[in-house]
């Protein structure tokens, strides 16, 4: 399955990104605490929401800091199973080069099962390359974040490039024109700062853009779609607004309640 | 056990980082294509090595690959059981914001209990500095990386910094000026390029700095040493050249004799 394709179809319906981010202290009820729970607390949330999505993202810290590696992998197959074109976005942020980046591209797109895998791009161009040689799956690059130190680089403005644009706009324009030889990429901007969505769209107008940042974030749903406009794959990430809607027996309907909202509020 | 402070007792007897890299297909004998030996093969180099070297640096894409997670974490309990005193650097490099670098720290250095971590700062200050919490731990920025697409960022002028510095050298004067608060910061440089070692090592006098690609990768191990000088801690990695210095049953007796000369090379 093609990566792009799958959220360009599903786009229509949904630009909500679901998260699974489990951390034990926040599961509900009696799993509290547990991380051995981390597969069926967040395999319950995805069969609440598996029809309002557009995707769902694994973020693998949270399963790597327990060593649920293999909880990860049985989740990223019932969503396969449960949710058949739905892709799954390894949220990775992996950057290396070589037979090292052939290796993390073998772990989110053979081991994992992946759809797309998120990479920093700091290495460059031949740091992607090798996620691009797994036909139709995804690999999208942190572009512009909205965390603080997002400004130490992104916003950088380059001298030798002309018209001297910010790191984050080369990098837009980059993507779009030179790199993105299979139609696999695509491309992180945070939700904060609606005109900076915009300008990623002016320069890669073809490109799915991944923003997390709405629901407990902070960022401005509306304001996002607006940005980004309704014409390319546009996946708006919420986790822990849904994922903890409740630590009741109700969580999945909670979760499924906040979703729905969510959903509605990105058409 | 403080990171920097390791670093800088060893380096005088050597500045050799053994990378600990394994692939399946480059394992010696019968081990060949039998991912469950990359235990007692790396453990095997590290008994081979353990006196000739200053750090260790396991690779995680490698084991991530290939689901041995498990392998990993009794690798470096092992080196801390035979190799007391010798830093474990594990090779992520990791970047992201808030809980979910939270969650890679822990995994860095309460799973797998590395001395020291690389990152990727394409995401700021802000995600490095969940890694600082944790008290005399290294947090190894990549900086300049000699790869052909490390140009692509990590060469460009900044406008709007005094000076217009390239990126690596606002990089390395931040971290070496502003960041390194607690005296855990360390830099990635490539080896390929002597002059812009000697460039980080002018603007980050005190740092740690880890070279990789001498080796295999073809960097001389002589212009390192004297680019970087012999005062702040140095560690240059070697990596398949010593793994798989033979693929017989004599495999970690060359790995040493390789590992002993690429030591004197760099003293």
């Amino acid at each position: 399955m093609n990566f792009t394709a799958q959220l360009q179809a599903l786009c229509p319906q949904s630009r909500l990104c679901v998260g699974l981010d489990p951390e034990p202290a926040k599961l509900p009820g009696a799993w509290a605490g547990d991380a051995s729970k981390f597969y069926d607390f967040c395999a319950a949330i995805v069969d609440a929401t598996k029809d309002l999505v557009c995707a769902f993202k694994p973020q693998i810290a949270y399963f790597a800091a327990h060593g649920t590696e293999a909880q990860l992998e049985r989740l990223v197959a019932h969503i396969h199973d449960v949710a058949p074109g739905v892709p799954v976005i390894l949220d990775a942020k992996r950057g290396d080069i070589g037979s090292t980046a052939e290796q993390y591209a073998r772990e989110a797109f053979v081991r994992y099962r992946a759809d797309a895998v998120t990479l920093s791009p700091f290495m460059g161009l031949d740091s992607v390359e090798p996620y691009l040689a797994y036909e139709g799956k995804g690999a999208i690059l942190l572009c512009r974040t909205s965390n603080k130190g997002g400004d130490d680089w992104q916003m950088q403005r380059l001298a030798d490039v002309p018209g001297q644009p910010r790191l984050f706009e080369h990098l837009a324009h980059l993507a779009e024109s030179q790199w993105n030889r299979n139609g696999q990429l695509g491309l992180v901007v945070g939700a904060t700062y609606p005109a900076e969505i915009a300008r990623v769209r002016e320069l890669a107008p073809t490109l799915p853009l991944l923003v997390p940042g709405v629901g407990a974030q902070g960022g401005d749903a509306a304001a996002v779609v607006q940005a980004a406009g309704r014409v390319a794959p546009l996946a708006v990430n919420s986790s822990r607004a849904i994922l903890y809607a409740s630590r009741g027996a109700d969580f999945a309907e909670r979760a499924r309640a906040v979703a729905e909202a969510t959903r509605a509020s990105l058409l």
